[in-house]
């Protein structure tokens, strides 16, 4: 029995019979999983509710935490191991169907920090032995450029996994464009059917979005327990915070989602024993937003100008780092935390449709 | 401008510049607009979020309130009010087309609530003009039969809207069944594409989920505001808990879900603003569950043996209504508060559906 089960089934193992909780373990771990998250059908528990008898006074909650030091979560280090069991399944692909997965990109326009997140993507196909193709378009093209470079690429049975790096030049119709992506190809999982998917209990979706699966990923080989943690989850994207909050739902936290339109988001985020922070903002999270004790997980990368960088800009995060590593057990850094696990998880969904499309197991 | 826009808007307005919340209010409003609740489309707010540029200490939110005698929100006349709007639409669209809105029902089995449910449904059809048909199936019917039932009302010109009465007996798979169902007439919303188009900003699901919708607009024809106030959702059912939550959260709240793994759900419910419970559970929620002045919408209907009643057993909701009534400033009963809005909601949904389906505006 693997990590994965002790994570996620210790701490309201009361809820659970054993044999439930068996066939749960069962499920979630598969002896080429290259991820620790369990599977989400997997993860479907029923509600089982006790009306309270009586009226007891609500006990205070909080505790303090004493240690100094936070554990800072290596998400370089992460990838690595995980990058490298892709590579020696996409070597198996090779070996065995003389194929390997094939990542599509789709890069509108030069947002230089569009142009770091594909140039990332692409290294890390390289790396372990994947197909990319990029097809670069004029931030004046018109939709249709867009649709029919999809379009090529859905047909193409070398690809596997398509993106299209988001955000686009605002004159084009995001939405038109992502749901002309095949549904099989859509290794972003941005399409409302996988979102849909994410959401309902019961169902499975093709593809869990990158971000947030790198985020539960993140907190699982941190041995951070979710189910029925308090979790906040800052931003409400739909391409991290949403998908994130389900996620996490889905993983039986407690979720509430902190947004711009919140009031007393500090005083909120304060009572959560796992924060993500997605709304970025550079330093919007300071040392007294966050429960002492608390897991920390920064997805914010605003890029700011730094002269004494090679670009000309650095990526920041949405937590004040110095100040919140004070009171957080665990948090992660930018970069070198969610980042290159988010690029990794990429190569996960691509391997995963790979296997799924050419029936490779 | 009518009574929505004020709604929705007053409690946050310094979060939008003026010409925003005027377009806004714009495409809320129409003149043959038979809900108060917006448009989806029309919620959708950027998130503009200022860094804090000091550490505060956290207030204390938390203030009494004083008035004694709760509003007890009244259903049935809401339900009654916008079902005479219906009528009038269905009466004119027999006169323009000669052809009226048609619902479907397929019911499988004789479960006592269900039954009661699909005859008040046809009811409600009946009184506001609609055409209604019942499909009945036993128990032990097989996944084909209700598929082929599906497939039969999809294909019906004279029917707009399809619904399965849930929950459907242990042995159906309730997934393929929902999946078959054409997605134009799904006036229940339960498709997954509906609930990722319910969950994603800048998306509009053909259908919002029946209840979800009838809390949404209980809140707003109560003057309750709901953009920025702290909401908690009790339950995460796929047909209530769930979509009510995504619901909520496009409307601005600062949602919550608790569910049955969550730790201290008192705790969390009493530092709401609004509660939505749909956990089913008589009695779950006590007086000291609920913050003083909040509203709370029970949607909890659970069937009790009650001797002295026609049907020998009458419905409860999740709230002790007796407690809670002492301490929140709004309130639904059980029976007569959300139920008939659900009904009302699935007349409302059926009737877009036809009036799209005929293009009749």
């Amino acid at each position: 029995m693997g990590l994965v089960a002790v994570t996620w089934m210790n701490c309201l193992g009361r809820c659970l019979p054993q044999k439930t909780r068996f066939l749960h373990t069962l499920k979630g771990r598969q002896s080429d999983q290259i991820l620790m998250s369990p599977s989400l059908a997997s993860l479907d528990l029923p509600d089982t509710w006790t009306p309270n008898s009586s009226c007891q006074s609500i006990p205070d909650i909080r505790k303090s935490f004493n240690e100094q030091t936070p554990t800072v979560i290596d998400g370089k280090l992460m990838a690595t191991e995980i990058r490298s069991k892709i590579a020696d399944q996409v070597r198996q692909m090779k070996k065995c169907l003389g194929k390997v997965p094939g990542l599509a990109v789709i890069l509108v326009g030069q947002r230089r920090d569009s142009l770091t997140y594909v140039h990332n993507k692409i290294i890390a196909c390289e790396e372990v032995g994947m197909k990319s193709v990029v097809t670069e378009l004029p931030t004046d093209c018109a939709d249709a450029d867009v649709q029919n470079a999809v379009m090529r690429f859905n047909k193409d049975p070398s690809i596997h996994g398509i993106l299209v790096q988001l955000p686009l030049p605002q004159h084009l119709d995001e939405e038109k464009i992502l749901d002309a992506l095949c549904l099989e190809k859509d290794v972003d999982g941005f399409h409302p059917l996988n979102m849909g998917n994410l959401s309902l209990r019961g169902r499975e979706p093709l593809f869990i979005p990158c971000t947030p699966k790198a985020c539960i990923e993140l907190l699982i080989r941190s041995g951070v327990k979710i189910m029925g943690k308090k979790a906040v989850v800052i931003g409400r994207s739909n391409i991290v915070g949403l998908p994130t909050s389900l996620l996490l739902q889905r993983h039986h936290a407690t979720v509430t989602i902190v947004h711009a339109f919140t009031e007393n988001p500090e005083q909120i985020t304060s009572e959560a024993e796992i924060v993500v922070s997605a709304a970025g903002v550079p330093s919007l999270v300071r040392g007294n937003w966050i429960k002492s004790g608390a897991t920390v997980i920064d997805v914010g990368t605003s890029p700011v100008e730094d002269p004494s960088s090679e670009d000309g800009y650095r990526l920041v995060g949405d937590v004040c780092f110095e100040e919140v590593k004070k009171v957080a057990s665990v948090i992660t850094p930018v970069p070198g935390g969610v980042g290159p696990m988010t690029v990794t998880m990429l190569l996960v969904n691509t391997l995963d449709s790979a296997k799924r499309m050419l029936n490779f197991t």
